[in-house]
């Protein structure tokens, strides 16, 4: 019996991660912050005696956009999850997969990061905290005698995505007949659909593959393509105002997945930019007004 | 007012460390395991309230010989480690100096360990450990205010060093008249005679440096000129045997920091190996019978 304990699972990526494993014929136990307070010992510790999982999906953290880069918060949630580590292997847990991030390496290079080579220096306490989990779980997982892998998250996009975000701001301003106000957009990134990032994640947990492995398409875009794409699934492409808005401090022109490791697990996405954004868009459509 | 925690202060670091505070007119609250533990969060936080310190000298750690390499106990003070400088920075506390170590860095290069150039990249549970606080504490001290360093340690040896180690047990054993055996001995390492860590960590503290600081000699010895000089520092060099043990797996040939770092700080180490096992030797000979 395979029984997967799902952290963040209903989350942006959560929720989209629940179909695969369900048709996987995991037992799916999607936890999410409404659930299960995951910093409180206890409840935690009680979740897993309930579940005792023999497989872990760890995709919560603290995200608030604009927030997670400089909070504290990563602080308690790296604690946390160092604990998360301790008592999923303590009740006979077996495979651990948990969601990394591109923010773990160096921006400083030539915007290709690659697992074996691109050098691990986060510049944010975020990266800091996701690489310090990272290089922890890999040593934890010899002592603890589990199986554990490490999926490092580009730039996902698609339904449930939050609102503060790139896609979500334009496709809600274009939707509410406003314009959509963004930077010149000239900056390439690794820009994965939600579908596919959980497609991914579940190849990774089904494997029995040790390590990090980058989690996006390969393909770079500009973020310029990827806010037209929105506007234009939208129906109002004329709405976009793009080199409006000044481009942010520190931000590298490229940052894109090397993903051969995770081709060679067997993964290969299926969605094209426009047919991803017209599914998005959709779903922000039909979302009912609050 | 200069108001010190030193945390291990009464360990083979610690003991050594807070003479050369008190010199400086630091109010010195040296604290151990058996004061307090510091794995219980309120006897930390309390002990901490209580003192209020301006400064803390952070040597605490797991390091019982033979086991802290793949120990769980090193999550355990890595996370109580990162609790530790987020109540001292609410407290109001302003620099922070924490004990690193040498197997941070990855053993596979050349040899001589550099802080800008030598990849970071532990092979231990405590090194990776380690690594994460001084990954952590590094983005930590930016949003918490505070300025901290890290300096890491290579090969201690001196009054107070834990039985099981290289040099305690060539004195032990020759004191008591037995043979000293040890492997061939051809390893090269860079050993700093106690008292010598000692200052130059009292350095750190008082300079404003932030960052990470080899702290060693910068000149290596093979552990047989160590050895032997245990046993002459005895009056027995007759029983040192050489090349009798076998060596360990994965010991690399030579172990020697680039010190240029901690020398632009303005230490230099004092003690010759001569001098500095004689003062050991003396105080193993002196230690009251159990």
């Amino acid at each position: 019996m395979k029984r997967v304990l799902v952290t963040g699972g209903t989350g942006f990526i959560g929720r989209h991660v629940v179909p695969h494993l369900v048709e996987l014929d995991y037992e799916v136990h999607a936890v999410g912050a409404r659930d299960v307070d995951l910093l409180d010992g206890k409840a935690r510790r009680d979740l897993l005696a309930a579940i005792r999982p023999s497989h872990l999906l760890h995709l919560a953290w603290y995200v608030p956009p604009g927030k997670y880069w400089t909070s504290l918060e990563n602080v308690r949630w790296l604690k946390a999850s160092l604990d998360l580590l301790m008592e999923f292997a303590a009740q006979g847990g077996k495979r651990v997969v948990t969601a990394g991030t591109c923010a773990e390496y160096s921006w400083e290079g030539d915007g290709i990061c690659r697992e074996d080579t691109t050098p691990l220096e986060p510049a944010s306490l975020y990266g800091a905290s996701k690489d310090s989990l990272r290089r922890m779980q890999e040593k934890m997982a010899e002592q603890l005698g589990i199986s554990a892998a490490w999926g490092r998250i580009f730039f996902p996009y698609g339904p449930g995505e939050p609102e503060g975000r790139l896609v979500p701001s334009v496709i809600r301003s274009v939707l509410a007949g406003e314009p959509a106000r963004c930077s010149h957009g000239r900056q390439i990134r690794d820009f994965i659909y939600v579908d596919d990032l959980a497609k991914a994640f579940t190849v990774l947990l089904e494997s029995d593959f040790q390590g990090s492995v980058n989690v996006g398409t390969g393909a770079g875009v500009t973020i310029a393509e990827v806010a037209a794409a929105a506007a234009k699934a939208v129906g109002r492409p004329d709405l976009l105002q793009l080199g409006v808005l000044p481009t942010r401090v520190g931000e590298p022109d490229r940052l894109v997945a090397d993903v051969s490791r995770l081709k060679s697990l067997g993964f290969e996405p299926r969605w094209t930019l426009s047919e991803a954004m017209a599914a998005t868009a959709s779903w922000w459509r039909d979302l009912p007004a609050v």
